[in-house]
Formats: C-alpha cells, structure tokens, sequence
C-alpha cells in the first residue's frame, strides 16, 4: 500500500520498519538527503495547523524534495464548490505525494478511493492522527530502545483523545505493557480501547492522579484536558491542578523517565518541567520530522501504485455521524463493517 | 517578447512551439528537471486561485527551479496603498519570472511597463487567461494529434466564457474547424468572436442542446452556466439540465471524442462521466503543468530583456469599464486602438 | 554570536564584513549559489510583511537553500494558546535558521533566549529593523562607495521612524558625517539620537523643507509622514507638499545623489521621480536580497551554537510600555539595564 489512513492499517513489522528507519535517518541525515531528488509533496490543509505542515514540509525538504500546498480552504477551489474527489485527482496529477489534513472524519479513506499516488492522513477531524503517533513511537524507541516491558502513564482527556487511542492500539501488540491511565472519572478511557489492551496481553489501572501513578512510569504522555470537558465548572475549579505536571509531582519519578506531550502545550505541563532532563517534548517534535520523512520514503521507494480499497459492504444506510465524511460528499460508496454483529462505518468508525 | 499577455499576441509557429515543446517534456520530463536550476519564480495572486498558482509552481519545481510569492492581496504591500508598478519593480529584483493574477482587467500589460523580466499573465479578471488556453491546446494536440479538420463543440456560457474566446480565436487559424455552438439564446457568442470563425475560413452553427450536436463532435469543451446568467429563475429550471453533460448524452458520441474542460466544474458534468474514456478533463489539468513548464522554460532561454510597449494612442480619455486597470491605477498611460473607426481600450479591450 | 536582534549588537567590524559580502555576492552570485544547499530557513511572521518575507525567502534560495514558514498567525498554534518560548524550541527542530517578525518589541531578544539555532530579526514592532538597516548601508557602500565624509537627508518622521534611528546610530560611527534633519517641529528627532551624533563626532541641522537641504546631499533618505502625525487638520494641508520630494526639488540636487526609500512607498516621493537616474529605491530593494544573503551566509559558516544572554538586571519590576513582549507573555525574565541612573527595559529599551 501507498496510502495511510491509520497506523493500525499497517502490520506490526511494517511500522516498525519505518520506526527504524526514522531512527537510522535522524543519526545520519546526509545519507537521506537526496532520496526525493525532483520529487514534489502537496501538503492539502483543508484546515489550518501550522505545526503539522511545517514538519512535513521540513520532511520532504530534507529528503531533497519539494513542496506545494494551502493551508486556507477558503483560498482553494473547494470555496467555488469543488469536491474533495476532484481536488485529489487534479493534485495527484501535480505532485508525487499528498498529505492531507481535514476537519471531516474519514476524508482521507475517501480521497484515497480517487488518487494512485502516495496518500498521507495529516489528521481526519477527531479521527486518526498517525504520524503524531509514528513519532510517538520514534520518540519512544529512541528515547528508551525498546517497546516491550514498560510501563506507561497516559493523562488528561483519555475519552476524546486520539493520539491516546491510537497509541493504546499500536503499544498492546508488545509484551507486558502496563499502562496507567490517570483522568477524572468523566474523562476515562473508552471501553473498546480498554477491550484492545486486555486482548493483547498487556493491562492497565486507572487512578485520579499523576502522583498516585508517577513512580513507577518509564513514559508519562500527557495530553490537555479542555475547561468544558469537566462535569462542570466547580469540577474544573476542584480538578484543574490534578492534571498540571509540574516538578513536585517529579519527586518520586525515576531518573529515566521520558515525558511526552503531543504539543501544543497550554498550562498541563509547567515551564518548570523544561529544565528537567526528563522532559522529552521538543525533542519528540523534531523526532517527529524524521517519522515523516521514513514514512515518505518508505512510500516513496515502493513501486506500487494503489487505489484505496473499500472493505464493508455498501448498504442503503447513511452514517449518523454528522462530521463523517459521507454526510458531506454525498456522491462516496457508503461502506459499513459488520463487528460482532454491529455495523460501523469504514470511513469514521462510529456505529449505525 | 519575454511578456505573456495574450496567447494571442504570439505568432502561430510560436505558440505551436511552445505545444509541442509541452509535449515533448511530458515524454521525457527528466531531460527538461534543471533547466531552472537557481531560477526563482514569483507567484503573484492578487486574487485567490490555488488550482493555478500549484499549477504553475509544480511548472517551476520540476524545472528545477524555485517559487516565491503570495495568494492574499490583505497580506502583500498593496494593502499599505503601494501601487501595482511599484510592487513589480521590486519583485523584479527578487525574481527571474513572475506570473500574476489580478482581479483587473488589463493588469499584465500594465506591470509588463515596468518589468523587463519574464512575465506571465495568470489571468487578468474577466479578460485573459492564456495558461488556460495553452493548456487546452497542449490537450488537444497530445490527445488528437493535430488541430485541422475538427469539430469542436463549446458548451455552457459562450457570452462571457474567457476560455472559450481564447480557443475560438486560435483555433479558427486552422483549416477547416466547425465550431458548434451549445448556449442558451442569452448565453450566445457575442459577434466579434463569430466574426474571428468566419475570417479564419472557419464555420460554426448554433444549438440549444448538447444532443443536436453530440454525434458530430471530435472535441466537447464544457464550461459552466452559472445559475444568475439565465434569463430568469423560471427558465434556469426549465433550462439548466440541458447544459449537464451525463452518459445518457455520451450515447451517440464518436468512440474517440475527447471531453475537456478547465475545471473546476460544479455540476455540468455528471459525475458518472469520469468512468468513460474519452473524459480528458483531468489529464487536461495534468497537462497544465507541462504547458507552463514549457511556457516558462521557452522564454528563459532567450536573451531578451524587454518592456511591454503600448501600441495604441494616448488620447485625453478614460475607459469606460470600471474593472480596468486604467481605473484603478491612475499613473498608467492611456492607450487606444482604432479598429474600423471605433477607439478599444488596448488594456481591457472594450470599447470606448 | 548568531543572533541577529539589532545591527548596533554587531562590532563595528562585524557590520561592515556583512556589508562588503553582500557586495560580492551582488557582484557574483554564482560563487555562493550553493552555499546552503541543505539548509532550510523559517519565516516567522507573526505579522504579514510579504515585502520583507520574500526577500528572505529569496535571499535563502538564491544561497541554494528553502524555506518553511507562516505569515498569518491565525493559522499558526499561537492561536490555540502556545507561547512563544514554546513555538521558538519546535522550530528550531525544524529549521537550521530563523528570521521572525513579531508586532511586540523585544519578542527576537526574548526568542534568542530559547533558542541556539540562528535567529534573525526580521522587525519587532516599532523597535528594530536591523535587515531593512543593513540593506540602507548596503545601498550606500554599493552606490557611493564610502560611509565617511557624506551629508545626509533625513526627511519625514523622525520621531518615530525605527529605520531613521538606526542609521544615524551606525552611521554615526564614521568620519565626518553630517546629517541634515528635515521634518515638522512635531516629529523631529528625539534628543537621544542627537546625541549619538554628538557623541560621534558627527554634526546635524534640523530643517523644515527638502529645498533647504537638497544642495548639499549626497543622501537623500526618504520616509512618510502619516496624516494622523500631524498635530492638526490644518497643518496637514499646509505642510503635506513640504515633505514630498519632485522633480521640481531636485533641481539644485548634486548630479550624484542617491535617493533612498525602505518602501513601500504612497506619495512621499512623485512618481516621476522614479525616471531620474538618482533614484535608488529599487535598487535599494535589490540590494537588501544580497544583504540578507550575506548575514544568512556569514551566520551559516560559523560554529557557534548560542542562546540569547541578558545583560540586565533581574529587578522586581514591570516594563511600562504595554507593548513590550514582557507584558505578553508572562514567563520571561525581567531584565532593566542601568545608563545613568535610569533603568531601561532590555527587550524593549523604554525607560522604566
């Protein structure tokens, strides 16, 4: 496959693979850096962020590449009523790659049905996100060597939070993972994604405080919890500081432990926290361009040019999810996946 | 000239050169990736248009070349009140090239006074569009083969249609082209350009639907009626399907017919179309790229380092037309052609 | 040091080795064209200045370079809360150099202080401007050969004008330099750089038109008066011919002055002006690619890794100037140094 929609999508040694690769790039750049000679990447941002196109347009650059790009919809012919399926194909006639961000879920699934060309999922709405998650591995791996055997803390808003889930699913293949999962009670983690970590051996506890989980985590991945996601505002008043890592929580840390956060921060980390030799979140931002530039590469060095397949079948039913991307391009093959006897769209994932 | 204003400007044998070359560098791209080695393109988009500005940066990347440049008039110098003349003499100092896009009429030919760089015109407002138009040529030609003997149908709103205009005027200096005509009875040729056909010893009749015309055509050129052109709400809903191409109306087509248009399109061409053969549409916006890389790439070879000149008078009057750049920029020289007694604005071509 | 905050940080020296380096690069390009091959540069513009940010961008290309960056920062993670220190670190894993322009004084010194990566300012709100600066000195070296012995004009806004200001600062540094000041008593040149001139052994005039001055200069540097600066209706409309410079000005002029302007322009120079061979306003842009080539190269081929040092003192004070990055973003360390008994801010230099 050219595309990527998820990182779950890959097997197990091909993220891997690419995880290495990130690593053996960081350490020898120079050895890379022509391996996009004449090659272009469009970075379609149906959605503004900065940050994410910055590193993938740093990516290809360092790989010799060039870049195209927006980073407005407004500016782009999508304001004169174009579809995303007609977008694609066009740009897929300019570029050798595309890596596309949308507000809408499941839209990459969607473009790769209407593109051969390398396809990267730069983030769907509240959906995947995989190259923050292929650069929270890098950074793991990096950071620490190995996957196996750890113990891992997650914080913050577990319910909604897509590089949480995404990390959840890819870390329970390994063996003997422990992850802590430290939220309000409004804030857990999902039952499915607790299904997922049971399935692979690997368990889990939940507890209410960073300092409950703290001594014993070899990763602490924070994450932000938004002021409207508490129960109410004399929760959030009671709460807030629960969730704030600052360096009296530090104290019964082990020297060894690896800090990680998404970026951008608010307040859930304070600045303290900078200084201590602990804090990995600027370096998992520039390990995060060297996730993107293996992944790139790796599409990059494969011969094959794919369309995306549908899986599900195409029923007469419309999802009810109204951020999917088949309530807004009404023209896609609907598609819905039977799981246990329940159907889930294949484009958003969320149930009939 | 190193100065595009008009496709039309040029001599036959020189816009023929610059297609074939088009096509010859999409045979064999990789002799034509350093042509522009250290060259630097400026991308001037006074008005939003991300489909031409990719376009033309792709041109210039896979020459070898580089981009700089602007899609928001709210963020470049002229919102601070600099005037268009000023703007171009400065990005003559930063760049080799400069293609621009202004919501004016006439603006190429009035920043061609102050540049003696190479200069392209992106589109003047409701005026000028040669990159378009060199693109449908490089289409015709690669698909077909050559321009004589054919039958080409235009499709949609042939009054106020750029594009159309522009193909109807290069391609009546061929042999024997029959032009038919598909527009509402509002929507029809103005007499000018029927006047063009009938000079170049070329035809055209007139039809009201895609179907009386459909078995003869070699080429369908679409383009979209928009809804406020008709007459009234009551005939856009007696009228408006019968300017939507679909596969039922494909049924008495030539098997080699090829279907163009300059994209982007809203509802003129079903979406089942795509799936048939002789759509070209986008391979058409493909070959966009390879008529600029020509474009770009042909007048970088010359020597020549040139101003616009105006060829018409400086008479004591104004342009009537309000979108003129004459009207907007009140330091330009005024310049008026006698054509058969009557004085044409040599900027925006209307007529006094 | 490769941070670039204000070219009065620079030796004297220093200054003057960027100088003549912009000067060979003008003079052959070719020799340095591939100087930053690799190498990618970071506009931050926190503040839209396309002008500015594609001289950057071009001078980073034309050295075999590319580039990444914003010029909105609605579009960039500021807008969801991130800090500045927070934004500086990330793109520092990004980007081997930074030129950022920010509307808050002081935010490149307090960038500097998160950063080791090169770091150059590319305007900090009303403060400095030290690239526009070094493209005036630039423009004098090239065209005049010389900074001793010159008697310069100083016409508009003296009071405010940041780029007025740091030109005498440097210049004042010469042999023999005589300034004559032309503006309205309202915006003539605050005491202090009065007596940087004094202090240099230079000399000054104040006068109140372009016709008092014009014979004796060899430099003629131009800049706007804003309307709103004058202190009345009625002083606008009788002074406001006063400080735009004509042909009819020029008459008395030395054949070999050089008119300057840091554009962009509105009407404070007649555009016919722009037909007098003593016009170097153009060339002035020109030449400001060749010196920001010039400081990126003299910055690429040093070893030094260094962050932003204070100098001030620490004290338990707040700025005054509201406009000063220390009363935005909070984390910063307060740093007032004493001149005379009075204490100034370090990152904005108000007083206290």
């Amino acid at each position: 496959m050219n595309h990527l929609n998820d990182l779950t999508d890959l097997k197990k040694e091909d993220w891997e693979k690419i995880v290495n690769l990130a690593i053996k790039i960081y350490e020898s750049p120079s050895n890379y850096s022509h391996i996009c000679d004449g090659k272009i990447l469009a970075t379609l941002f149906y959605e503004p962020s900065t940050r994410t196109q910055m590193s993938f347009q740093t990516a290809m650059l360092r790989l010799g590449g060039n870049v195209i790009g927006f980073d407005n919809p407004q500016n782009s012919s999508v304001s004169k009523g174009e579809n995303l399926a007609d977008t694609i194909r066009i740009i897929s006639g300019y570029a050798d790659a595309i890596a596309m961000r949308h507000p809408i879920e499941g839209a990459t699934l969607a473009a790769g049905q209407y593109t051969n060309s390398i396809l990267i999922n730069a983030g769907d709405g509240g959906h995947f996100h995989p190259t923050q998650t292929l650069t929270d591995l890098v950074t793991i791996k990096k950071e620490i060597g190995h996957f196996d055997n750890l113990t891992i803390g997650l914080c913050g808003d577990l319910k909604h939070g897509r590089t949480v889930h995404s990390l959840i699913n890819l870390l329970s293949r390994y063996d003997n993972i422990k992850f802590i999962l430290i939220s309000t009670n409004e804030l857990r983690l999902p039952d499915r994604f607790k299904h997922i970590i049971k399935q692979g051996n690997c368990s889990y506890i939940e507890v209410l405080s960073i300092e409950e989980a703290i001594a014993e985590l070899d990763v602490l991945y924070m994450t932000r919890i938004q002021k409207e996601r508490f129960a109410s505002e004399e929760l959030y008043n009671q709460q807030k500081n629960v969730y704030i890592l600052n360096c009296a929580k530090l104290l019964n840390a082990k020297a060894d432990l690896k800090i990680l956060h998404p970026l951008p921060r608010v307040d859930e980390i304070a600045l303290e926290v900078d200084n201590d030799e602990r804090a990995c979140y600027f370096k998992q931002a520039k390990y995060g361009v060297y996730a993107r530039m293996a992944l790139i590469m790796n599409f990059m060095l494969q011969a094959d040019k794919e369309f995306s397949t549908l899986n599900g079948e195409d029923l007469d039913k419309h999802c009810k999810n109204g951020n999917c991307i088949t309530n807004h391009e009404d023209y896609l093959k609907k598609s819905f996946i039977n799981v246990g006897g329940k159907l889930y769209c294949e484009y958003c994932d969320n149930s009939l």
